[in-house]
């Protein structure tokens, strides 16, 4: 048992602590602004709000509300020319994942001189070490599905090339995030069931990974119990603000299992599936491919499986040994019946069965290093054949 | 539900971890190592090994090796006098909680004016703010007892007035805390115990806390269950590395119990104790306080006592429901019996019963904010009952 534990970021967590960012000493005099380009932040007040803590503390800001469900590369270069022109200080990244993932990227290539791609490891990146740090970054998160609230990570999407790549180091942890499920109640019913998967997959592959340690598995378990519970009951009714909080809480905490575990080849294949489709969410993206997934792997570290089944509230000891680590995967698929999305198909998607070779290539070619965290090293064809089982 | 977490230590744990400090960005160019005046750090080589680290990177170092197994404020002063004579720029506590909370108080009083109770709360404390901000704390510990190296708290007794106080504040938490398990081999098998029982009590206080959160309960219930399972084993042989680095891990888990709950009335009537019988053990004295104390709040918060009792390993389902709650005090004695601490009494050490109510209003005078945090409100009249069912 041997691992770094480093999780620098102040979570202000629980509804109505947007308010509270008021009382927080802020990394400087002018921020930018990371935002998306859909309506809602504007719609529904959030940015208004920010705005007006930022105003009502004497600090500056300017706003770039480019962003997209699939952030990309070139947003992320316009952005952090936007931050050195304006001689911002700081980064608030205010939305869901994209818009936090794109602030964590400005922040980096607002210090960081060239094109954001030399900084990244795998692909076409070539992985030049981001020497001179990056600016502050504050998040506000307003959807409970990536846990980048809580991690160092970002996932940013080339575009002319297709991959879609993680990032992240010591210093790309936010330095304060605002985690309060008030300004989740407006995410709608498809997208609150998306993001709370990503939230469990975060949690279940951050468990069965060779690198889990006790603490990651603490996070780990309480997230998958706490959607487990909760997920339904958001999805159905998305304005009950306790299930919202648990839900949130349990992003929360699957950030924390990022930040001390890892994901592990599930989101290698999603990522290749959404970079090649960006209109594929990649909670659904991660939907589609767990079934598939998660059966393969349950005869791999059937004990772990057997804790998430308990974990998720099977009776597992009434059913017979050989039976009890599928059992996870069978209550996976249940939750997945009651947050409707058990019908999800990559075919809607404009995704074709003959494109799964190339696919799974992309997967290991962009990113590697996850298949290398499996609890069993995976070789292209038992990747091809998971791919193609969750194909339809 | 509603918190912040907050707890920028980087951790560096396992077996040979004291060997990773070497890679370490440390934050200065000459450190002050605080230690205790005990010879183990010494013959068992681990400040030599700490200073070589130091010299391979270039940091001058000053030793400051007075510390008692309770640590007083006048060697919080006279360290802070060294560490500003000799212009440190940081500060490393080597040694068990009272080397590493003596280096925290050095830390703060390093860059603060005046004397250290000036910015105590509590008791004769004049509660001013320590506005200067601290120097870098580096915590590397050879015991598992406090927790400290993954919290912000130090205990420090003023030795004119036996009161024994905590302090903290978000800059003292340790930048860099090693814990490394090999350190503890030489720990003897009382101190072991008793250290033990302290990390423990750290967990199930901060599980019955009217303040607990789903995260620090997840810290909690890690810890209790390693407690449960290792320390009898650790008691029993020292050199078991695999028991050792469960106790420890328990014990930095009881640590970052403490910084996202809190401890409860049990310190504050313990540091009455042991303030005024510094040759009390800490942990000593919470198990002596231990079984009246939990019998008193086993019926106040009973679901949160069978959950302890399950996670220390009780059948508690084959018990009748009214017995469920007490299963856990029968636990806790049960693990005191296996660890050889049963039969610790407060008449060994000097206290007399007639001494018991003026040891109960100093526990209020002096951390009456932990009070404050118990799960039930106790009155003076219930507190110097437990302390009188405790006494033998």
């Amino acid at each position: 048992m041997n691992f770094n534990y480093y999780i620098p970021t102040k979570i202000l967590f629980g509804p109505g602590k947007l308010n509270e960012l008021q009382k927080e000493v802020l990394p400087g005099k002018k921020a930018l602004i990371v935002t998306t380009a859909g309506k809602s932040v504007k719609r529904y007040g959030y940015l208004s709000r920010v705005e007006k803590i930022l105003d009502n503390k004497g600090i500056k800001h300017v706003l770039f509300d480019k962003i997209l469900p699939n952030p990309i590369k070139g947003h992320v270069m316009e952005g952090a020319e936007l931050a050195k022109k304006e001689n911002c200080d700081f980064v608030i990244g205010l939305g869901g994942g994209s818009s936090i993932d794109s602030a964590k990227s400005i922040a980096v290539m607002a210090k960081n001189n060239g094109d954001y791609w030399d900084y990244i490891s795998g692909g076409s990146g070539k992985g030049k070490p981001a020497i001179n740090g990056v600016l502050p970054i504050v998040a506000i998160t307003t959807t409970a599905g990536t846990g980048t609230e809580a991690d160092p990570w970002t996932v940013i999407t080339k575009e002319d090339t297709n991959e879609k790549i993680g990032f992240g180091n010591e210093h790309t942890f936010p330095m304060i995030s605002v985690v309060d499920p008030e300004l989740m109640i407006s995410v709608p019913k498809e997208l609150t069931a998306y993001q709370g998967f990503d939230a469990l997959f975060h949690a279940t592959e951050g468990f069965i990974a060779n690198i889990a340690t006790p603490i990651s598995d603490s996070y780990a378990l309480k997230s998958i119990e706490l959607i487990a519970k909760y997920l339904p009951i958001c999805v159905k009714d998305g304005n009950n603000i306790e299930a919202r909080t648990n839900v949130a809480l349990a992003n929360t905490l699957s950030g924390l299992v990022e930040s001390t575990s890892s994901c592990t080849s599930e989101h290698s294949m999603e990522h290749a599936l959404s970079a090649n489709h960006p209109e594929l969410p990649h909670g659904a993206g991660l939907i589609m491919l767990s079934e598939a997934y998660y059966t393969f792997f349950a005869d791999k570290v059937p004990d772990k499986f057997i804790t998430m089944a308990k974990t998720m509230g099977v009776d597992v000891d009434s059913l017979k040994e050989e039976q009890r680590p599928m059992a996870f995967v069978k209550a996976l698929i249940k939750l997945q019946e009651d947050c409707d999305v058990q019908d999800l198909k990559m075919s809607s998607y404009g995704i074709k069965e003959e494109d799964i070779p190339g696919l799974a290539q992309k997967a290991y070619e962009t990113m590697s290093g996850l298949f290398a965290i499996d609890p069993y090293k995976l070789s292209m064809e038992e990747t091809i054949d998971i791919m193609h089982k969750a194909y339809k």
